[in-house]
């Protein structure tokens, strides 16, 4: 299950590069102007593989404390990877809109929405592994230790939420949301929040 | 062959979010009708990762089985490993025509059929290995076990072959049996089956 | 060495699924039409991934005889990675080319030059291996059996040489050979050979 | 981490063969003449497809002497791979523009600029490893044959800042040095440098 999980993550972090797309030139413009003002196509690759690799750092750790893996937990996690892969269509939306007179709003809620149930879907799969799995641990785990995780979980779910909702007022907004996000789980101190 | 063959169905199942292109907003339209009106690629690709997903499941317990690995067996892999690959594309054929005047029977039949194919050469290699190379597997199997196992499988194949002679009938019905299939296998009780 | 080998070839053989692109629908045409008319694209991606998954069983014998790698080991299956990361590119040429009135010698020859190149560049690296790098094999292998496996690797350039050279006369042989070699490598009896 | 590393390499350097477009013939043109004239996609992707595989070597070889892997570690190598799985856009970027009028310049710029940027991941995190984090390292290193290694990643980077540079004067310039680098450590000899 760790080989396939981290094959999809893998293939999916390498694939968002295709949100990048070579510029065509306009009458009149240089090159640089055409790379400059594609700037939300490298804002959104940027925060989405960040986010995806912290994503990957988090399902390692949750999948190494594990001894065997059941049916529900290999659906469950199918499902967590189902999400992490739809995610360079959201970031390629998000680039293609953000700076649109239209569907910027939509584009922006869209792209935080994905990263939401991506949360949703990793939160679950955590819940169920240590709330009702915990005798296929490698280690026991203290009740103490467990909960604390999985605060740490919920509590991710929050920005991403508060992104989505926010699209309504500017798409900017919601980015820097899901930027501050993997920024912030980047730092050496959240490996140990 | 267990990295190699997982590796490809990661590469894949992740090549199938390649169906959802990033929409084209027609004059008068928002972002949020354009993107529900491609309903069917997200239908299809969902239907499609799924099945693919329980694929792998199901491959890795065949491929658990075997203690070794003999030519037939590789080349009869590769088959299987052909069939999957090509799901991407019988993917968007499916999404791309499904709401079309034209076409959409064709292709609903393209997709199903493409399953079914898929299914028979999962059966065949389960077959190879149960019925004539089972001194290459780690554990003794019962006879019982072994029939067990392929009578599961050759009901799998049902399905598929109902849902594309039903293709000429209705391209929805097409898709509702496959996604009725993946939800299914997708089901705790599915496991034990 | 070998997990990233595998990794290159499971991504490339999975690729070559672009090849087969949906088609338009001209007017008065039906999909069942435009699907049959691009026939090519069948025969192209079916030719090149038997071809690609017969060269990673090979290439998985290869390696899983050596102890070691070296770094002149490392450079030559970099270059044989090389030449099989092409292979996407040029079956999807000879797929767009086969039929049109224009280049279609150019690019069966083109198609069966680049199977030719991969050929060589395997061949290379299994001389270097069995001739100068023998005291890194796992087992000992005498040199009656060395030299039967390259004069088989040797041979099998032959057909490719022979294809390249008749594309001048009809890129439909050419085909015809390149698949006529993959198929006879995936008999049962190619494994003895 | 390695075998996510793996994959994450592996699929990068795969996908460069999607710099290499199928040429459409213009009028009174044949394939030969408009393959032929898309020479700087060939050079680009061999160029890239080298050096990626010798990051990879140098990856390997860095990653195979730690023991374990703290967070830092894991943060700065997610920073590395972005670097590298951001190459098969420079790569396009440069084979589109090689020969243009206009944006050569610019093309070759960001094309060694992005090799730079890798180079110096690259080398924050083998200095990170070697200077901050030896006690992780399986067998000790003498001081001395770290920074020996050091002295060599960073010399090392000097020609992608020279060939960035000279992108004002010639983008071929440019590339050539790019180039020269990827043969020169492809060479036997610099397995011991």
């Amino acid at each position: 299950m760790e080989s396939f999980s981290d094959g999809v993550i893998a293939v999916a972090i390498t694939l968002l590069v295709l949100t990048i797309s070579v510029p065509s030139i306009g009458p009149g413009e240089t090159l640089v102007h055409a790379l400059l003002k594609q700037w939300p196509r490298y804002a959104a690759y940027t925060v989405s593989f960040l986010t995806i690799g912290i994503i990957w750092i988090n399902h390692h750790a949750m999948i190494g404390r594990l001894q065997t893996a059941d049916y529900p937990i290999l659906i469950l996690n199918l499902l967590l990877l189902m999400s992490i892969a739809a995610l360079p269509f959201a970031t390629s939306l998000l680039a293609t809109f953000l700076k649109e007179g239209h569907g910027q709003k939509t584009a922006a809620a869209v792209y935080s929405g994905a990263l939401l149930v991506m949360s949703i879907a990793f939160t679950s799969l955590n819940s169920l592994i240590l709330l009702r799995k915990s005798h296929m641990l490698k280690a026991e785990l203290s009740a103490e230790r467990r909960r604390q995780i999985l605060i740490r979980n919920v509590a991710g779910l929050v920005p991403y939420a508060v992104a989505t909702a926010l699209a309504v007022v500017s798409p900017y907004v919601t980015l820097a949301i899901c930027a501050a996000v993997a920024i912030f789980y980047a730092l050496p101190i959240a490996s140990g929040v």
